[in-house]
């Protein structure tokens, strides 16, 4: 499990875990209960965005692992990332070709999250995340995978450009997503490949581009700019399964 | 335009917008008025979640139109729903065979504007969404849409199985998105035809998913159950796209 939840149980303990910076999923109170540490956790929760529920203490008692809540039970997320390495010898370990989605700079968790999502159904073998101003794997990235995040390795690099030459050297070809390439039916898109998905506001960065040895375009008839970055990135992979079941 | 903002001036017709029910998108205030009508303001502001922005007087001034601003200027949001045979209208006008989406009970608002944009980019003429539970056209919609609620009718109707009845009159054929449907390569999805995409957590309804001709499913591959409505719906527009233009 790249992704686990656990509880915290008890005031002290659900405080430093605040304090700690912790993500805190889910946090249950016992409904009525007003003393002074209960007040300093809803500070705290209110301040982290978490959702608190007021239950009963029977509830409480239910949920508890340690019978000694104290009126207080956290639920904590703890998320493990990959190395590209894990992502490749996946790919090895099906007999398959590597197909891997490289995101450069994607900044909403539910986009993160939908994309990570894809990537399993799409049979991607992993996600790559830059580590600068890109959202990272939160409890919100993890809930819009729905359960994806269990299975499909993410890796978190330091610098995009030189992970993808380090996969060139593997074989991979790259595609990035872009309105000024050539029609992605028209490419061939079998093979060991990456393909990268821009940020929502700006696309792929130059660096990154000038990196891809293709830009596919998905045709766009409409009157506005361009799809949801989720959804391109949906489109695209499907493509990428379309070529290699050799549909249509 | 579908989609239209107007501004409100002063405290009593933003209060009043407030208490009648009014979507507004953005509010500004004069920083550091603190008066009771302000304060009213804040506390329906936060009631209502909308993004509070803490102004100069000199920006204020230059928001204004009426230059009666009195401290506080608000955003508010109208849209207009089509009719379906506006939608129809709009494929005749265009000489295309009608490609409708229709929507069984999408509640998340996200995933609405995604889908929205999605029409409008794969050159489906319209969307039609059930009255009761789904999410109507708020101001995230319309945000999440980035623009395609301008252009890409939205018609609300009292009930699907009825309208898609209509629909088939004109010669329209219907396909749904489920697992249990035969691949999606494999259908013929050129023609008149309406998209339906269930619900986030259901997927579609019984008695509408009797209604469809066909129930297409995108290749799954992964370890859990489901795409996000609005990737789905992508990967099954653009299928749609990829058929009429003969590609592939």
């Amino acid at each position: 499990m790249r992704y686990q939840e656990f509880t915290i149980e008890g005031r002290n303990a659900v405080i430093e875990a605040y304090r700690a910076g912790k993500t805190i999923d889910r946090l249950f109170i016992l409904d009525g209960c007003q003393d002074g540490p209960i007040q300093t956790i809803k500070r705290e929760a209110k301040k982290a965005d978490t959702q608190i529920r007021f239950v009963t203490k029977e509830r409480l008692d239910q949920l508890s692992e340690t019978g000694k809540h104290q009126g207080v039970i956290a639920y904590a997320a703890a998320y493990e990332y990959a190395e590209v390495s894990d992502i490749l010898a996946l790919a090895k370990e099906k007999g398959e070709d590597p197909f891997v989605i490289i995101l450069d700079n994607i900044e909403d968790p539910h986009n993160l999250g939908a994309i990570i999502r894809t990537a399993n159904q799409a049979r991607a073998h992993g996600v790559i995340i830059p580590k600068n101003r890109a959202v990272g794997l939160t409890a919100t990235v993890a809930r819009t995978s729905a359960g994806a995040l269990n299975y499909t390795p993410v890796a978190k690099v330091t610098n995009l450009v030189k992970t993808m030459e380090e996969l060139k050297k593997q074989g991979l070809w790259f595609v990035c997503a872009d309105m000024d390439g050539e029609m992605m039916y028209d490419l061939n898109l079998t093979g060991p490949i990456g393909l990268v998905i821009g940020n929502e506001g700006e696309g792929v960065g130059r660096l990154v581009k000038e990196n891809c040895d293709f830009v596919a375009s998905i045709p766009m008839k409409g009157d506005i700019d361009s799809l949801n970055a989720s959804v391109a990135a949906g489109i695209l992979s499907y493509e990428i399964v379309r070529q290699r079941l050799k549909k249509g």
